[in-house]
């Protein structure tokens, strides 16, 4: 299983275009703690999060409704690929403290959005069949 | 293994008279994504999550700097005891959408903060050791 497999079907994305605000409501109504902010090639220009939100947002003088998500993104961005294995993917999000990883393809357009969440989710359901098999054998 | 152990050591709460912005600062500093509201008999009135922040602040009109922690906290609460199992608390986080529920004592009194993340730890440990074992028998 590679780390696209592991992500949730459809991924929650803005344009660099929209407003916080618009970001904001895209996480609320996916049930996400992260977007993917692309531009007109589909490519992945920056990241906006939770974190984000709490950080440059509710803690400063911005009114989302007139910031652009750009202004707020986090970026430049840690990115994945569809090579890039489940154990390094979680390293590189426990070292820098990060719960979402884009997964772009070699020309950076957005393929899946990676958390944490989907990897312990992945490694749990890796255990369990390969206790049953461990199991099957004792029996 | 009981939910009370499966929490991260320290509990991130403030009290109910905490302003959100303090709220939002410790959420910050803790690398947090939720802090328990206590009284001041150490007993859960709230919870206020990133999430809160999202919805009740970041397109709202307070400043988190001259409101109260308590109107923009989540309550009430779903809360587990020590009693409650692994299974139960997941079940009620995953039915009610909630990445938290704060572990308290018969008098409603804060033991610890279990997050979806913590539960998911725990099962991995769990397998693994599982997986270890009938292995062992195995060889």
């Amino acid at each position: 299983m590679n780390i696209l497999e592991m992500c949730d079907p459809e991924v929650a994305k803005v344009p660099v275009g929209a407003t916080a605000e618009q970001a904001i409501r895209a996480m609320l109504d996916r049930h996400v703690g992260a977007v993917a902010v692309t531009d007109e090639n589909h490519r992945v220009a920056g990241i906006f999060t939770e974190r984000d939100v709490l950080r440059r947002l509710a803690l400063g003088d911005h009114d989302p409704r007139n910031v652009s998500v750009r202004e707020v993104m986090t970026t430049p961005v840690e990115m994945a690929t569809r090579a890039t294995t489940a154990s390094e993917a979680l390293a590189t999000m426990v070292e820098r403290h990060y719960r979402h990883l884009p997964i772009v393809d070699d020309d950076g357009r957005l393929l899946g959005m990676l958390s944490i969440r989907n990897l312990l989710q992945a490694q749990i359901d890796t255990l369990t069949s390969q206790l049953d098999q461990a199991r099957s054998v004792v029996l």
